[in-house]
């Protein structure tokens, strides 16, 4: 089967059809009742991609994610393999086992139908509507540095067997069509007048400069050779803010369906830049009590999220280095340390990741796929200004790495200070 | 069939069953003679893995090559997948259609048998004993430049449709077993004391030194890393001067069954390495009278080889850039130049091909596999005082790394005249 093909029987679900055709499987009959006729059915998908479904019944609820056989966002004219459900499958498999907890239980999958049903998050909902209405996650940033730490090393040749994690580098290169809209969109469209593209008006003067400046696409496409030749890890892929759901003080990450081998810096980096981006946004949601004490919080996450994948990377370095790369026998078999080893590793990847971090913090606002935290600002002059800070700190990333968060939080105040439209 | 199994029908090949054995394939009884009763058999298999006939007959001449089940060098106690005969094969196709003429044509392949017949190159001999016996070969920094950048540019994002590149990378991620020799031999062996090493009694205080330096681990390693986890292109994997065969003006490159996908910079690293030893080599095979002459002239060859490499990619950069990343939309389609974007990656490959070169100076001299540009020198007091100089440049290029192929070599001319034992 070719990945664009659509498999026999495949049929997308709708609220009327679920119930019958899912009532025959056990395992969903047993978390949310046996009888289909007691189900009810939402459709909630307000993401770009696929169908979701939350079903309730007398015994419990359950979600249904389904892909569509094209790009929902955009239509039946591009079309989009329902492959990604099996990565997206695999992906939740792997995160599951490396950060337990951190991810929805699955309870089936089928591949021809390219539906995964799996564990109702509740009352959880996506952090980034949250971080517009100003709300605060306890524990938010530790949990999602812990997450990239453990997903990144446990994916990678430092504990990994080597034929295993050649292995699963040949599986999830079938994730072709999904890493090309990443390749596209976050790298590259940014920096031409792409055919897809659109966005603030007021901002022309910021795309004409940022689009002027041939030293800023160099590092961003080197950032995409990283991103397509940087094989270290398993990553989620897509790890923004609406790839994570909360309570007030519990953090889960879902819809890990872009997953591929690539920088251990990648998730890290786009994470801090979604978060960034609420950062920036803030002004045109908060009144100015408590604006600042919000927006400190937000940069204390990014802080927090930074150490936490530090000292978690640190910590798995010390006590499970078992793969190919780094081995024991160099250093601490030698009666050496090996901190000056771990150290560079960890610049390595905190640079590569503050590289992916400056062109998430252009593509959100310059290609197709744009983030609600400046979306919703109704005011295009307010959210042009906002949005330029933002683009500012992107160019200044990828030009110049800050060495460590305390730096990057400095950029980030200096930025928010900016007046450049 | 797993990697590791033999096929069924897998036979080895001798000088005695060959004739029978082949006789019924038309491609070699057109090349070679209708009668095998009339071809005369020769195996001259000097490397560490496989076996190499030589059939003569009436109408010409060709080679056989074919995988034992085991390393040769080492033998049955170390299995070996035959399947490194379907990746030499795949990698000598696509090295023929990115560089044509460079690599012997393949007439013949059968994957059961593990074996492909080929062009048999006369009067070619390995350029490593050419280099030993003091032989020049006209036009070969070219020849290798050139090859080492069309195969890395032609294999690349930079040049291949997205979807074939991960289809390709996906394919030669089954090359396990080989890479895993490159990744203890090449990168780690060298830094501990591992079982199969071996070197020159006298070099005992340089080794203790090198191992007692963790930041030149930290680098190894880092260049491991980058093996591992740097696809960027498809890699012969193995070119040394053992991988080339010359006459006074030719040059061709052989045996890729180390092909995978890995940084631009690998092979271009690993050869300049293997010039860099033939030239510390040469004070114990040259009699004073034309030694400086010769050293400088493989450090020429050195120059050539960088300067061809970077004048063949940048070429190829300007006429054939039609890869997603680098794309002449943010460049040249805005009025732009992309020179800075071109050298900033030209900077990236050198970095690259210089930490390669350090490891490989040293993991030739202490681990399993050595050189006979060393391993030839008799006098090992005489040998290790060479050796040292191998070692210690190596160490050097990976703590830092010299800007251009002039600063490599003012480096090795002062390894050349240092006295470390």
């Amino acid at each position: 089967m070719g990945l664009n093909e659509i498999p026999k029987g495949y049929e997308a679900l709708t609220v009327e059809t679920l119930p019958t055709r899912l009532a025959s499987l056990a395992d969903v009959k047993a978390r949310v009742g046996p009888d289909p006729e007691s189900w009810s059915v939402r459709e909630v998908g307000d993401g770009n991609l696929n169908l979701v479904f939350i079903v309730t019944g007398p015994a419990g609820q359950l979600v249904v994610k389904q892909a569509l056989p094209y790009v929902r966002l955009v239509g039946d004219s591009w079309p989009l393999p329902l492959k990604r459900a099996f990565f997206e499958y695999h992906a939740l498999t792997r995160q599951a086992a490396r950060d337990p907890g951190m991810v929805p239980q699955i309870y089936h999958f089928d591949e021809t139908q390219a539906l995964i049903v799996m564990e109702y998050l509740s009352p959880h909902i996506i952090l980034r509507g949250k971080l517009i209405k100003g709300e605060r996650v306890q524990g938010l940033g530790p949990a999602l540095g812990k997450f990239c730490a453990r997903t990144a090393f446990r994916g990678s040749d430092l504990s990994m067997d080597a034929g295993q994690k050649k292995a699963d580098t040949a599986l999830f290169a079938g994730n072709v069509e999904l890493c090309d809209i990443t390749e596209q969109l976050v790298f590259t469209d940014s920096y031409y007048d792409a055919e897809r593209n659109h966005h603030t008006p007021e901002l022309q003067p910021a795309v004409d400069r940022l689009r002027a400046d041939p030293a800023v696409k160099a590092a961003a496409q080197m950032m995409l050779m990283r991103f397509t030749s940087g094989g270290e890890t398993l990553m989620h892929g897509d790890l923004h803010t609406g790839s994570v759901m909360c309570t007030d003080s519990d953090t889960k990450v879902i819809d890990p369906e872009f997953a591929f081998y690539g920088p251990f810096g990648f998730d890290l980096g786009m994470l801090i830049s979604n978060y960034l981006m609420a950062y920036f946004s803030q002004p045109a949601h908060r009144p100015p009590d408590g604006l600042d004490a919000y927006q400190d919080w937000l940069l204390s996450v990014i802080e927090e999220t930074s150490g936490a994948f530090i000292e978690e990377f640190k910590h798995l370095w010390a006590t499970q280095r078992a793969g190919i790369i780094y081995p024991r026998s160099l250093w601490e078999d030698q009666g050496q340390s090996s901190d000056g080893a771990r150290d560079g590793l960890l610049t390595h990847i905190w640079n590569d990741a503050m590289g992916f971090c400056g062109v998430e913090l252009h593509r959100r606002i310059l290609t197709l796929a744009h983030n609600a935290d400046f979306e919703t600002i109704e005011d295009t002059a307010a959210r042009a200004k906002l949005e330029a800070r933002s683009l500012d700190l992107g160019r200044s990333l990828l030009l110049r790495r800050p060495p460590d968060s305390a730096a990057l939080v400095a950029m980030a105040r200096a930025a928010n200070a900016e007046d450049l439209l």
